[in-house]
């Protein structure tokens, strides 16, 4: 390896910087260098706001690319720093995983200096970039195979208090749902490390499907409410509508409430985000391809839910996730954090 | 190879019937066996419903497999012969093209019987399915990386009776949009195949992006529409609400209204389909993946047009098309097949 990932500029300079973080070349890939915005306006905020990890996931990195026109007439205190695309060679082959190694950069965190592309990159953010800030965004989607509304999620965290204060960051975007996702494939994510170092981090879900223009506006709105709320703009919070609906709603998700595919074949979704099943309701049914021998297959609510994520119609693997249901948040449970969770519930 | 392409069942027989039209196997690929549902209830028009041409277009086949639910109690006469997946080795892959030899099944009519699997799917269509039908709805999509409307879609048919009837049927669907679309890359097009025999093809384009509950219900209602304009179901046509609106609209698009993108990078969409642009309005922005050192690029309306399909915010390589416009179909013209639109829009 040539050379030590570095920033191309001095992020600590007053007023709106730009310039590069250079992850190293490797063998398997040569030097990347990912344009860095830096808007600093002295004492206040530290945030850091990302898109891109997962490159067929573009709502993130053209909101980001949105926030640079404007921020810099509109910021009055603290530093933002803008990585519009975390991850190019993903983005441009229009591919989650990094092609070069086949890696998803949101389990590789904190990297590793000597590793893959994908390895390379995590280090240079978390070396370079996330000791920057104590605020994350980290603009994600649910990609072109699922449906999905804007939403803002945290995992369930350990420290009550920082649990309290990432779910009162997340629903100051007041997107439809700010979502509670206990979920264990956590090893290697890009929060998992942030908290882990006392920062509240907040990863936006911006749809799913195609990204058109009229989503891009009520995204790019609820990540200008979250700067409202942190106080790094000033302005009149607005609650986005999504789908001729205004409602912002607080659930949680357990690993139970992933429906899975029960057989390949063609999975035919019955019900739309945010939808509100009852047990037994029909949330998609199942066709396996050779239709004449083999019968359709009902997929249906196990319990009273609210359907939060709904797979596109397409052909799926055994076991594959075909649906995400979810519940409004609970107050009285004994899982980590949750008192905290009550606390911040409770303001109202 | 070791047979010849059949159907394992007799589709004359009356009533519902169902079985496999086999194609052989090859070199590249052991036999496929495609299911077929046929519904004979005498005399009458014969319909071929096809679809699943492209793998990453699923609206169709889930389209087709609800016709197979209540058609047999709804037919009132006629033979409807339906293929719900025409390449089940694309749509097991969710690829456009056939993934063994990377082949567009919709530019390979009328096959070649000894050609590779692509090929020998065209042939096994073309020889065994196609003359039994005088009518062939084949519902595409255009997949996940656009936004489009619901669609009924010609090209431009030199035989001028052929022209009008073909455009009377897409009308006959009632979707927001059907459009004369002028393309020069026909060869080997199914339609281009079923023109040429003097049959009446309308291809079906079931929207865009997610295959979601509430589209699918639009896109059968389409259908029906249709199946009722031909006689062969009883019932009342439905003008099907899309995003709001109920309207539907003949347009005309030409080779020189697609837009392309001016260099690789970003596309960020800032309109919406049906949404009508004045000549300079803004379609969209290219922001090169480098965002410090080259400038973004407005894309802008060359005239006034309404917007039928725009490209979902993603990775685009130089002159890959963003979007798509038309123009209502203009009465007086000399192209091919024009006078028979005009007495075709001439009925009211």
């Amino acid at each position: 390896m040539s050379e030590a990932p570095h920033l191309t500029f001095d992020v600590n300079m007053p007023g709106m910087s730009t310039g590069h973080l250079v992850v190293p070349e490797g063998a398997d890939c040569e030097a990347l260098s990912l344009p860095v915005f830096s808007l600093n306006k002295g004492e206040g905020p530290r945030l850091l706001i990302t898109g891109g990890c997962h490159g067929n996931e573009l709502e993130g990195p053209i909101v980001a690319r949105r926030l640079v026109d404007w921020l810099p007439e509109a910021q009055t205190c603290g530093r933002v720093i803008i990585v519009p695309v975390l991850n190019p060679p993903a983005v441009q082959a229009w591919s989650r995983n990094t092609p070069v190694d086949g890696l998803n950069l949101n389990r590789m965190f904190p990297g590793r200096a000597d590793g893959s592309v994908t390895e390379r990159i995590a280090d240079a953010i978390s070396r370079l970039l996330l000791p920057m800030a104590d605020t994350i965004f980290d603009l994600h989607s649910f990609g072109p195979k699922w449906d999905f509304p804007p939403a803002s999620v945290t995992h369930p965290i350990a420290d009550a208090d920082l649990m309290a204060q990432t779910v009162r960051m997340a629903e100051a975007f007041k997107f439809p749902m700010t979502l509670v996702w206990e979920y264990h494939d956590t090893p290697g994510m890009f929060d998992i490390l942030a908290q882990s170092q006392g920062k509240v981090f907040i990863c936006a879900e911006l749809g799913g499907g195609t990204v058109g223009s009229e989503a891009l506006a009520i995204y790019e709105s609820g990540v200008r409410n979250a700067l409202i709320a942190l106080g790094l703009v000033e302005g009149k919070v607005e609650h986005p509508t999504f789908r001729q609906q205004k409602s912002s709603q607080t659930l949680e998700t357990l690993p139970s409430d992933e429906l899975k595919s029960p057989a390949p074949g063609i999975f035919e979704p019955r019900c739309s985000v945010l939808d509100e099943v009852k047990h037994g309701d029909l949330i998609g049914i199942l066709h396996p391809m050779d239709w004449l021998s083999a019968s359709s297959i009902e997929i249906r609510a196990p319990i009273a839910s609210i359907v939060c994520g709904i797979r596109s119609g397409a052909h799926v693997d055994v076991n594959e996730e075909v649906a995400l249901l979810a519940r409004p948040l609970v107050r009285q449970s004994c899982r980590a954090g949750r008192h905290a969770l009550d606390d911040s519930l409770d303001r109202g």
